[in-house]
């Protein structure tokens, strides 16, 4: 735990402790006073790691009481599990660009954004790289890269794969205009309109306003936000409905960062199988994971091409290129063509900036500098949520990516939060556009993705404070 | 007529001869001998110039009569017109894939490429252009250039508008991941699965392949490789029964090469707006022309905002760069959306490099130098094709572009033939890819935009012997 303060350091062992299961649920937690005493550390050491506990969701406050472990340690998912979802129809793309658009305005505190800062990202070896990479284009292949797309960029994401553990064949994979692009290609592979799709509930609200536009049926899953998922609610819904296709973030899933265990995934894959249910797999945070090793994608437990891997470098390396692919398994040529008929190809000089940073670049070393600050700032967000926010509200604690779903009890209105907030500069993604039932009005997405943003810690003092006004009796 | 050769300035003057009337339909040529000594110019160089008329269409050669003005001066439309073509579903994907995929390998003579020769294009500079383009981004603007996209690069193509005479707002632009985007995202902004479109007949096989994957039903209208669209058949269309859209090419359609007059644009915009139908204008071929002046788009003559305007820089250009728009009039904030939805935005890179390019690079300087070689390629390719194909074979006469429009005798099958010319190292483009009815079984679309390619004239001859056997008794 070097490198980790003092408050940090206190929080890992008392984490270490709820998880084993040596503090159990309800476990009454030391005084302020007294583990100030004990352990030799300021009470405000001690409180902050208690505020990162309850960030966490391992313990809750109790009033006049203390801290106890709590015994549903993450935030619940908002909806009941017992009952099969039943599809419905979308309609909330107005809503979410309602939302977007309105925070597209210059200088607005980019709490609700969906990309993280772009000063993470090595822009000027990219535009070296762009330069490199076109002087060494031979002039023929600027016409010639069509769909599939550029082979050395193919074989440079198959070498990522295999290094991850996962066989993917350059020859699934089609480079697409971003992650965006692959996802709409992949869904409409397997769907027709009117079909019915399943999807986590809450989900990024891309994919309901993909499903919208395309006029699919949506069935929302509940998932959770550690666990991911819920399998048992997905197995009623795959037996009690036709069900066309999923599109799950098994990994650091946008807007709840959950990611599923391994065990979860293979149990996902299996379930899927044996409904010949193809999965559309958006996994665009993968390279953002705080732990050592990076969670195998749904993908990795494949065998029989069912699921379309979709990802990207615009999260984790070049937003703006717009390179995307997707792995297609069995859907690879059916892609291609699709691809073909609606954008033609991926842009050349943008295609040969990748390859040639792939290649060349230094990508690992700009990954792990990456991961190391998010997961930075993921412990300073946390920190400041806990301090901020009114009690009771609780936080998702992902393990990757750059986002923390905040659900703040009963009473706060984050749609109605989201117009004030705006008029003081702040931008924030309402729980509203995460789900096609309007459900998690009391939550909010939060990035924090922004670290050199000095209006970060103003803006959630700020969003703390609406939320308490929304809560006074 | 300076830089003329002397078989060009005498078919030129025959040719204003005939289409003043002077020289009636059914009026006899003088024999090749008489017009080498009328005019002291060697047989050869009247054969020459003859074969040219013949190849515009506007003479033909009698068996032991002679040459004689033709009737029907240009290649007639394949179907008749009197009746209203009724709508129906469309199933050419496959066979158009087929075609195109064979045509992919390396190697083969380019005679049925949507292309034009890379040679042509000034990769070079665009290269520095998008070197000086991101060197000059603000690191912001990377994830900021979302949908309409770059405002440098809307202002630039406004401009280009505003030179032309077609008043176009920078507002109304979207810019699309090429033209290909711009022309799907328009068709579906306006229309519903099951719902009957318009195109030309024969027309671009992407246009069909959008309407096959949309589900969507085709109405096709004959276009006459001279006038373009049948308007009086558009009307009787529209009349009987509900169109929701007309996707059309009125400048150097593909693939007849055929321009509209502009009296003819004007009533076929009265048309539409009469009837509330938005028209899907393709117009990539629009700085191709070979004349003083561009031909006015449809757009030109559209007071009500019914017409989306799509066009990109990859044919006259950058092609790879994937850099196209759509001036979208009053659907230009639903395709604004619907963008977001499928691919979020247009690369970055290939935008700066554009807006650069236009700024300070050439453009015009290219295009001229463009359109003249484009224009001698033409008449070359017609005299060519005069030469090796047979008696009664049928020649486009385009006025940009690089596209000829070949209808052989019936009897030839150009399907047949594309496969036995692939085999013999040459891709064409058969008749039937641009036709839902599969028509056209006779024709096809001779690509004649690589002036620097040797294998240009023997392709020719193989086609020209391969015909000829088709016809044999």
């Amino acid at each position: 735990m070097a490198g980790l303060r003092r408050y940090q350091r206190y929080a890992e062992e008392l984490t270490a402790l709820i998880r084993s299961g040596e503090m159990a649920p309800g476990t009454r937690l030391p005084s302020v006073r007294e583990a100030s005493r004990s352990r030799r550390i300021s009470p405000a050491t001690v409180f902050e790691a208690f505020y990162l506990l309850q960030a966490r969701g391992l313990i809750e406050s109790r009033p006049r009481s203390g801290f106890f472990v709590r015994s549903a340690p993450q935030a619940a998912p908002v909806r009941a599990t017992s009952t099969a979802p039943r599809s419905r129809a979308v309609a909330v793309s107005d809503l979410v660009f309602e939302v977007l658009e309105a925070t597209r305005r210059p200088g607005v505190a980019p709490l609700g954004s969906a990309f993280p800062g772009v000063d993470l990202f090595p822009l000027k070896q990219l535009a070296r790289a762009l330069n490199t990479g076109m002087r060494q284009l031979e002039p023929a292949r600027i016409v010639e890269d069509l769909p599939p797309g550029n082979e050395r960029l193919r074989r440079q994401i198959a070498l990522r794969y295999a290094l991850s553990g996962t066989r993917v064949a350059p020859d699934e994979i089609v480079i697409t205009n971003g992650a965006m692009e692959a996802l709409t290609l992949s869904l409409q592979a397997v769907t027709q309109p009117g079909d019915a799709v399943v999807v986590e509930s809450p989900c990024f609200y891309a994919a309901l306003q993909a499903l919208e536009r395309l006029r699919l049926k949506v069935v929302e899953i509940p998932c959770d936000p550690r666990h991911g998922l819920d399998l048992a609610a997905l197995r009623m819904a795959l037996h009690r409905q036709d069900v066309k296709a999923c599109w799950l973030m098994p990994s650091f899933q946008n807007p709840t960062g959950a990611s599923m265990p391994e065990a979860r995934r293979r149990e996902l894959l299996a379930l899927l199988e044996s409904h010949e249910v193809p999965l559309v797999e958006d996994d665009v945070y993968a390279e953002l994971y705080y732990g050592a090793h990076p969670p195998s994608p749904a993908k990795a437990f494949d065998s029989r091409g069912l699921v379309m891997h979709c990802s990207s470098f615009s999260k984790c390396l070049a937003p703006g290129y717009r390179v995307g692919w997707v792995a297609a398994g069995r859907y690879a040529q059916a892609i291609t063509r699709a691809k073909v008929m609606t954008t033609l190809s991926t842009a050349v000089p943008s295609q040969q900036a990748l390859a040639e940073y792939l290649a060349h670049g230094g990508y690992e070393r700009h990954l792990r500098k990456l991961r190391r600050t998010l997961a930075r700032q993921h412990e300073i967000a946390a920190r400041m949520a806990a301090r901020y926010f009114p009690a009771g509200t609780q936080l998702s604690s992902p393990e990757g990516g750059y986002f923390l779903w905040v659900q703040f009890p009963q009473g706060v209105d984050t749609l109605q939060m989201h117009r004030e907030a705006l008029e003081r500069g702040i931008n924030i993604a309402p729980g509203q556009i995460f789900s096609a039932t309007r459900a998690f009005g009391n939550c909010l997405r939060l990035n924090f993705g922004h670290p050199r943003d000095a209006r970060f810690e103003p803006a959630l003092k700020v969003i703390g404070e609406l939320a308490a006004a929304a809560l006074r009796p």
